[in-house]
């Protein structure tokens, strides 16, 4: 169960590290995905479990494919 | 918004070519995965936009990364 092992913790990692990349603060990450930015800080704390949709729409606001999104 | 463009719908078929490939029923997929069989139907038609942990119970059963199982 490889993938599973603290998935939402890794993804959060992946997140933010793209988010800053991008020079972005949380808040104006958020407001460019249409989230709360609370929403954004648990997601990135591993403590969310975000669906599909959301996953998706995170990775437009970071502007890379999900397959990219999810080397790691 | 490229990635979030019926979204559920390309994952759903993404799914079931991959559980073709494996010359696997939706039960016996189902089982694998220690979901219900109607659960998985309902997202190899896209009518479920399931959770990042679902996803990778998913990868999982179908024995790939999460970068691969988004290669659509």
């Amino acid at each position: 169960m490889e993938n599973t092992k603290d998935i939402t913790v890794r993804f959060g990692q992946r997140v933010k590290t793209l988010r800053l990349q991008l020079g972005l603060s949380q808040e104006a990450f958020a407001d460019k995905c249409g989230l709360d930015r609370t929403y954004i800080s648990g997601i990135e704390r591993g403590v969310r479990n975000p669906t599909l949709e959301v996953i998706a729409v995170i990775a437009d606001g970071l502007g890379i494919g999900l397959d990219a999104m999810f080397r790691f």
